[in-house]
């Protein structure tokens, strides 16, 4: 906070810039999501950007300074008890009442009460609400309004404002996230965010000039998820890699010592395809971060026409590495066996933090089934003679779509297993196909006389599928991509072995047990064994960032492991207080 | 504990045969497991249990009555930092001295420090110490001694003793898991538990009569580790599935109300194959159970014949059931959104309070392997002529050593998918398949020169795989024949329809995606929706031991969750006391 809170800021215009460009780079988000959650990550990671995005000049003025000194403090309300993805959904109202010049916020049933905003419970006296703007007997839909929850003097709630924590969670123990329930709250009609639509004082709405403006940050913030769900799986795979390498255990050869975890075939197994993907994450985050400036920059010139692909893409795999990573960060955990269970293992507190990534900015099957809807577009296009361009070019190949729908893996002989050109041919084969397939589920569920939107429905887990094979083909390809950019040859090979593991594992995961590639697996892992600590000391994340005992740096994991457990605050005394209460006799 | 503690207890004697029925009965062990963890969890079902199984009669008398009332608090401290499931390789020593006639006990690395006993931290002042045990100058391997650990007036820590809480963990908060170091600990040779080994005044060794006899309480835990299973993921499908009903998002036909998200074809797909498995898990943790029971008692007429299988059945159907109900539980949550991340939910818990199971009593990969040992040993037995008997009869069936290694999946057209002896024998099929490609495995790596330890090692993850198909091919056949029992005709065709869902979804999970069976699960999802609601409600879980706002029986979960957000501990002040401390400052 101190780099923040400047002594004399020269100027408000000079650090709406600054902060602008300071978002741009991701700063806003990384505050948020990044290290440890604090109660003031909502207002620094989404009240001071909206307001940059949705506030008007005479809002700037009243609002940008008071917040950036941290006078307002503030949050960003939007999702309900009711509901959270489904935006449409949300049942707060700002109805406009012209007699008095104000909007009056209800919240008219138990399912609208605000919930789980980030720092909403105890710390913020300000809430941006997204709530439906009705005026003059017309529902005009969600918009954003700046409302005062509690006193700027003596932090008490503010007349018809019902606000607090609501309670333990799994995880972000130090964050107040809130409920927020308003009866009749009246704000100046100036309160409502107007930089692009309006209410006028007699009432009238006026439109915002494109939908398409708040589809940017939602794509940016995804985007950036990508990224993070790289950052996740690194950090666990280090702890778990390192302490694989620090642990002894049991015997391969009886009479001998004790060999590293990490020797036994099945710890390789569970680790080694992670820590490829980590490396894969990695490189689709750097892709994802680039194509969303590049677009940005078509975008703001006015050129929208990638937005879509950009908005399916993001969309697909934020689901995809979110899902990957979480489930993988409890692979590492328990691969750590009991230790893996202390929080001195670092890795309790990295997978409570990172979950709710599968749920929030979208929840991950709507994201999965929204880049199902852009495939299907696409496949529908394709195949009514236009040429697509782009990730889809794919669904171009007509002669994938005349493949009878079978696993692509049931002819494997035609594959070489080695060529890792090759597996990308087979990855994006099973993408079409799955496409195809979704596609095709729809049509007969047409035929059984069904509307459009049940056959939808009832094609969802075709249509899920289909985006999973999408993105897994994405990510083997520009995994194989980035092989190409390594000049080094020894850097070359190590990651080759890396981007073969991933593509062959996803293929064994996705198809059944196959002996050849088991077989090619397997050689895989002793060929990394040698390098898997070193893999993992290359992420370089600082001992402090790691914050686990068992991932060291210096492999001094039991002494600390020791010095760790004396610091329990059950340890503060010798004796327990309890003792002497009589809680012996119980 | 009230029951526990009689004002008056008539005999000592009585008392114990009283514990001993309770303990068959599994009274200790679900104390120990079921429902929230308490300090006093490891005295009750580990410390007295291990009392009246290895203390002799001088030692009952000495041990048991202080212990039952409460004056002894015990713990069982046998895993070290160093070492967990591996017990070959604890450190701990107990060096017997005749002139004092006295055990010295010793940590004498750090990886050699007690770890992770419950109630060790700061609760006991007693412990059952596992060490290795030299006299003579001998050592006999493990054996367990009684060590007072506190004072019994002051409940100070004795000299050369250093314990202490590990410190916090990802869940068991309750619980003060602890450190035990030993220096130079003296206690007299009556310590040693000597119902079965022993050693003289003058420091002779006498051998235990047989080494299987702490055999049957690990086999035994395992066992109830199997129903535990089924009652975590009972517990977690109840809430996810309640809540699902009550949930109403999004549109499926636009215009019309928002349905139940139990009607989305992707939220079916996410819970009912869970459902499916929480009903099989529990018809195995019943047969488990039965299989105990009968096989103890002819262990208990001399007869160890079904030991072995009954070992091997126990170790893979633990990591199996817990491996698949811990992933379950998870899914479980985060289908329930944002809400399932709330501790309200009750999933939270019941997740950090059951994953440890895949690591305890036998962590989960060695678990598979000590399974797969049985299943390669009598693979190798039927191929050299022997006639096997019992569940692993199917290796008999020499045809199927013929069968070339592929998936089972790749000639799915001789089978009738909705025909579930036809369904079992695929599953037997896949596990004949895969024992005899592990046993392949080491043969091959045997002709390459390799001793049979590197050879079982570089086999490890065919060993694992067939390890759990054979436990797959179990659950299927013990839940087909669960149908043969069912009289109702109602009922059966429900039933058959969530052994069907399993039988299916497990094929489709292991062998890549295959219309025909996909076609057949969606319908199979459609058929099971009107009765999911009510399957959940028949496992018949209270509202109080479910601690669940989302699962609550009438479905009042916003009303609720409103209650129990108010309730919040920072709710206690409407202001925070830190406002007024200054912290608003930052």
């Amino acid at each position: 906070m101190t780099c923040l809170k400047k002594k004399n800021p020269t100027s408000g215009e000079h650090l709406t810039l600054l902060y602008q460009k300071m978002l741009l780079l991701g700063f806003g988000y990384c505050t948020v999501h990044l290290g440890k959650p604090e109660p003031l990550d909502l207002h620094l990671g989404m009240f001071l950007p909206t307001l940059l995005n949705q506030a008007n000049q005479e809002q700037m003025d009243r609002f940008f300074m008071p917040s950036w000194n941290l006078e307002i403090i503030g949050t960003y309300a939007q999702t309900e008890m009711g509901h959270g993805t489904h935006l449409r959904g949300l049942e707060t109202t700002a109805t406009y009442d012209p007699a008095t010049q104000e909007f009056v916020l209800n919240s008219p049933t138990v399912s609208s009460i605000k919930w789980w905003p980030g720092g909403l419970g105890k710390t913020s006296n300000h809430a941006i609400v997204l709530a439906q703007l009705y005026t003059q007997g017309n529902c005009h839909g969600l918009h954003a309004f700046i409302v005062p929850i509690r006193d700027m003097n003596t932090h008490v709630p503010l007349p018809g404002i019902v606000v607090g924590d609501i309670g333990p969670k799994f995880g972000f123990d130090e964050i107040d996230n809130g409920y927020l329930k308003m009866e009749n709250v009246r704000i100046p009609r100036e309160n409502m965010l107007m930089k692009y639509a309006k209410v006028e004082p007699d009432g009238t709405y006026k439109k915002p000039p494109s939908a398409k403006l708040t589809y940017g940050t939602m794509v940016f913030i995804r985007s950036m998820i990508v990224g993070e769900s790289a950052r996740a799986l690194s950090k666990a795979s280090t702890i778990a890699i390192r302490y694989s390498a620090v642990r002894h255990q049991s015997e391969i050869r009886p009479g001998e010592p004790e060999p590293q975890i990490l020797d036994f075939q099945t710890q390789q197994y569970k680790l080694f395809p992670l820590l490829a993907t980590a490396y894969a994450f990695i490189f689709v985050g750097q892709y994802m971060k680039d194509t969303y400036s590049r677009i940005s920059g078509d975008i703001n010139q006015g050129d929208f026409s990638e937005l879509p692909e950009l908005h399916a893409l993001s969309a697909g795999l934020k689901a995809f590495t979110t899902w990957t990573a979480n489930a993988a960060i409890e692979v590492c955990r328990m691969s750590c066996g009991g230790h893996g269970y202390s929080r001195s293992s670092g890795l309790p507190d990295l997978y409570v933090n990172f979950t709710p990534t599968c749920t929030y900015e979208g929840e991950n099957t709507v994201m999965m089934l929204q880049t199902a809807r852009y495939l299907v577009k696409s496949y529908q296009q394709a195949k009514a003679g236009q040429q697509l361009s782009g990730i889809v070019s794919y669904l171009n190949e007509t002669d994938h779509r005349r493949v009878q729908p079978q696993p692509v893996s049931a002819r494997p002989t035609v594959v070489d297993i080695n060529d890792l050109a090759s597996l990308v041919e087979i990855y994006k084969l099973r993408a079409a196909i799955l496409v195809g397939m979704a596609a095709k589920s729809i049509q007969q569920e047409l035929q059984h006389r069904k509307n459009q939107a049940d056959a939808w429905n009832n094609s969802a887990i075709d249509l899920v599928k289909a985006s999973d094979a999408h993105c897994h083909y994405v990510v083997v390809k520009l995994f194989t991509d980035k092989l190409g950019e390594i000049g080094d040859t020894a850097v070359h090979s190590v990651v080759s072995s890396l981007a073969l593991l991933y593509a062959l594992h996803g293929i064994t995961v996705n198809s059944g047990d196959f002996l050849q590639i088991s077989v090619r697996i397997k050689e895989l892992l002793s060929q990394l064994r040698p390098n898997a600590v070193a893999l993992v000391d290359s992420f370089d994340i600082h001992n402090k960032k790691l914050n686990s005992v068992l991932g060291r740096y210096d492999g001094n994991v039991y002494e600390n492991m020791f010095e760790w457990a004396r610091r329990s605050p059950l340890n503060a005394t010798e004796v327990s207080q309890m003792f002497s209460c009589g809680v012996k006799e119980i």
